[in-house]
């Protein structure tokens, strides 16, 4: 584990010792020596570290045929160019690098994408604890950006409205209403619906606390050795037929 | 029946109709002779007529003695006051206009006005059909309404929004925000949701046909004979403690 | 259309109308002459008619080189078979016969498949109205095997139960509990519930008229010239990917 | 704080120190000297400690004048009877004794009981983590009677059920059906479910961790002062109309 005294790390590090299938073999924090991790014969490792140090973790774990999975953010385009390149030189080592390990978000997106087309209508709501700072959340923004791609060629959103008050339909992300509720006792939450003739499909999506990115990381441990160069996000991972 | 032939009428008295408890005795129509009421012997007189002849039709059944339950719109301050003399000079006579019958929807505005001191935080979603022309529905902006009365004094909702998009956090009314939805396959809906440490509440209205004011027009005309006096709004009728 | 006064089918003549890139060229129904279907060069039948009939219409139709949409129940394997080789012998000739033409149905089902074997526990509630005479409802029970099956070889949901009220945690089918609610004023309704650590994913259908199988029904209209042969199901024309 | 280092305790200890209207004066516990509340001068006393020794807590704090908010359980007929006479003879104290102080969940037992005869039908839906031992909840029972009691003389849900798999509609609690679910990555969930002609009313109650109680504790330690006597449950002190 790389971070591993950091919140996310440690959860991990528990996640991983309390996995039947999987064994911890050690810890690497700052201050820590790197060299642990091929010491230890590590078959993969886990980042949940900073920017501005996971490309030097990353360089040094692949060009030690260590396989990798990798929460931290910071991935522009040409970040990810490097690692595919460092990749291609070794040949089998696998890489994973994702945004969100939450599966139930992953899946939520992916099932929107494919609703997508088969509704006249469709809306976003995403509902958050009151200290978040943004408003929509990037996961709904993303979402809706899916959505409307996938939509693309199709007719808007049917809507008659012709007298509202300044903020009663949300706001408009590429032609989708996205709103965002705000409410103690929340945690981060998420709906999106769909309708046609007679008809609504709803698919939502609940976090309620911040360990949901656990089965998703344990996922991509057990399967990034068959997975061979870059992979970015979790999707690929999930084989959805 | 009052308007015996307009869509809401035919509902009602075909409602009247199969009730075991109640006994259809005539319509009446733009042309037909109002004193059909007086020589069947109708007890309750159901008027869903005209802003035009309501108040006529009102001061001839409260002057033979004749209850009323009125679901025609547009009673000002100055009409209700009217009203209100012709039934105190005829005691006994008990008279109940109302803007909403449909018994779910008043039901919502009453738990949400006894809900609304009790948490920190509230939100309204109102979600309808994409032909409807204002946003938010007449129903939200009034539950807003009572609910901000309700909370009086009490600080208001906790949001440390700092970048948001227009219209991403809704309609304000009166501090509540307020989330319109428009979605094919939808009809009216609406949920109030209340939030503090740890829990949240919903209350959630969904009215899927137009004919969801029958039940409570039923429950008024049974009732109506021991009300005598004006009686506005169904709430007083449903005996809430 | 093939069975054009019946009430599925008027619905569709009506649709197929509305539709500006559609022409409806003739109903036949009992008694009618079927050869108008050619006569008024028909490219695509839609057919809900009678387990009784639907063989020969379909023997007709592919004869003719017409493509049809097939909603008429009463399919077996047997019955699939020969329609396979009458298409067969007609290249060119796309004939869809689905159980459910509901879209929104069609994708909860696929979607419940695809989220299977992501979760440790999955439960289903399906909702309607009071007059239902089964339940489960099939489309419960069948989502239900879905899961079941794509969850093969996972460990069962965990469940610490040990003190239980007969019926409280539902019906069982195939491991999977299976909750149904009757309930005045609902329609057809279903959630498909999976949770893991921390998060819940919840796949909710809810159709609140009986013309909800008119979209898919279009839909396939459109695309069956471009799919020779048999199809089972609407969910191939979907193409998720 | 009788029971100040209890998990409930330690909690609310925190909580008061966190309220700008409350002054903390003492924790007690197990081993520790009772008279610390009345050298203090301490106003209202919190007790969650053990059945086997809340009745001496109390009979102390009555006798030396002092207020008490207790969510201790175990209080039978006998026992609420002994305090009654206890707090009869010190005019001026208050004490509120409750079994639970989540809001919501005493709202809507509220609700529901207001509700429960103005539809056709009521089910209820509790939804729980997979630990839980019990089906249904003890929560949800307590509900299903309170709706049951309320309904008396009215006639059964409607249910046209002919064919039914064992389980599938829930459990029967004095006539209304309760469905249980037990799914990983929820806590504590309930819906009461009511329907009438063409519209339902929905009333749900989510409970993501196990603080929900404090706001209850504190709104009742600011309140009990004006209330002496003896008073059972949460409900009297929300003064709703």
């Amino acid at each position: 584990m790389l971070g591993s005294k950091g919140k996310v790390g440690a959860t991990m590090v528990a996640a991983v010792g309390a996995a039947e299938d999987l064994t911890f073999t050690t810890g690497v924090d700052a201050g820590d020596d790197i060299n642990r991790l091929v010491e230890t014969s590590t078959e993969v490792v886990i980042d949940f570290t900073h920017p501005d140090v996971v490309m030097d973790n990353l360089k040094f774990v692949i060009d030690n045929g260590v396989h990798a999975v990798v929460g931290t953010t910071g991935f522009t385009d040409e970040r990810l160019r490097r690692v595919r390149q460092w990749v291609d030189a070794k040949p089998g080592v696998g890489v994973l690098i994702a945004p969100n390990f939450a599966i139930g978000a992953v899946l939520s997106m992916h099932f929107a994408r494919q609703a997508a087309r088969f509704f006249e209508s469709v809306e976003v709501i995403e509902l958050h604890h009151p200290q978040k700072a943004d408003a929509p959340s990037g996961t709904a923004a993303r979402t809706a950006r899916l959505i409307a791609e996938a939509r693309k060629g199709m007719p808007p959103n049917p809507d008659a409205t012709t007298t509202a008050l300044d903020g009663a339909r949300g706001a408009d992300v590429d032609g989708i209403p996205v709103h965002s509720v705000r409410l103690a006792g929340l945690v981060a939450h998420q709906e999106v619906l769909f309708g046609t003739q007679g008809e609504t499909l709803t698919i939502r999506h609940d976090s309620i606390d911040r360990t949901s990115f656990v089965p998703g990381v344990l996922l991509a441990v057990r399967q990034i050795a068959r997975r061979p160069g870059l992979t970015v996000g979790l999707e690929p991972l999930l084989d959805l037929r």
